[in-house]
């Protein structure tokens, strides 16, 4: 039984979606970040970073950042092929997606969010900077989508897909969402389709970006 | 065999030192950073993002981000025991540190030396934001160290080692490196006592953070 510390729409959301979509037993337990809770004492010493999520695995150690739990987690319930096997062809380029997505967008998406975590001061003048990288971004994914997907690994979903899933929901109400992107869309389109997601918005009370 | 598109010191030395010490047979191939050689049509199509490193597997396929170049490798080269198996009671915890190394080092320290990537007219204030970050996580990996090391594992070494050891030698000339921190120093000096590293360091023409 896993436990996932999370908020509504943030970066636990694709470790909450995967959990659904695995068949994971697993409880959730809600983060206040209005009152700062993953700023507790409690809090980081589960999780030093102060962000969410944390996973509690099955044998109670904590776990973070997203983007490893999202591989973690693929790998655990290996029967459900969101994961290519260790001496699959595509392996490397399926850890390849994960990392890029972590590095190109993931990463200029805090600081969209978080300028503060930079300098408060230059918000607007780091908001921007980070907006040029992730519509970079969007373009290079886009045509890679065009090229060889529909998926990010082609024919075949991956837990990678999740992710951008998730990190394009962030978009949605920045000047040029990623789903203004046509192959972008459709991938979203597809993954909105799961019954795991429609699951997903219900536990976390979400409406936006159905 | 591998070939490698590195730059003397730049994130595909991680690679190129893990390739050594897995003793996988490769070829390594220059690229020309001075003269953009990594923004030119022909390495555009093996790595749209344009960086090194980018790495040609086996089967004559492009891979690229550092991380999952790790990730990879330790995977392919199992016997080796610088990844934790899938079915180890470490892997999360390996797979936590490889991404907590890209998303509170890595991608700081790339603000931090490429700071136009954002604003270049807001360079210092960029650059010294960037600084504080990567001191807080310095600060936080040292006492991980403190409690739980010598390696970030453990006792045991695993390829997150390599990849934190790149990382802190990016930080040499900053106003506190790395390993100024005497945990991370002692990892360093642990890391930097490999026969690899010797051989990293000539093949790459190395000599600064001997
Ligand atoms: N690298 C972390 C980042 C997580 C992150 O940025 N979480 C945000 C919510 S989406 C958070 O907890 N923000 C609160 C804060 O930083 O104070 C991960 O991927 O898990
Ligand atoms: N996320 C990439 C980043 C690699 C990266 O930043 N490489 C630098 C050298 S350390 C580079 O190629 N810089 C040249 C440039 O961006 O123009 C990875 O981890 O492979």
């Amino acid at each position: 039984m896993y436990s996932l510390y999370y908020a509504p729409g943030a970066a636990s959301l694709v470790v909450h979606w995967l959990l659904i979509e695995l068949g994971a037993p697993h409880e959730l337990r809600l983060v206040d970040t209005q009152a700062k809770q993953h700023k507790s004492a409690q809090y980081l010493a589960l999780n030093p970073n102060g962000v969410v999520p944390t996973l509690i695995d099955d044998d109670g150690k904590p776990l973070y950042e997203a983007a490893a739990l999202v591989l973690h987690l693929a790998d655990r319930h290996a029967q459900s092929g969101l994961a290519p096997a260790l001496d699959d062809a595509r392996r490397g380029e399926y850890l390849q997606w994960v990392l890029n997505l972590a590095n190109t967008l993931q990463s200029p998406l805090r600081l969209w969010w978080y300028p503060q975590d930079i300098e408060e001061a230059q918000a607007d003048t780091i908001k921007d900077g980070a907006r040029r990288r992730i519509e970079a971004t969007w373009d290079r994914l886009d045509a890679h989508l065009a090229a060889h997907g529909p998926y990010l690994l082609g024919e075949r979903v991956s837990a990678a897909d999740f992710y951008l899933t998730m990190l394009m929901r962030w978009t949605r109400n920045m000047p040029r969402p990623g789903h203004e992107w046509p192959h972008l869309a459709a991938l979203a389109q597809r993954m909105k389709a799961r019954p795991s997601f429609k699951t997903l918005y219900e536990r976390e009370g979400l409406t936006e970006w159905a």
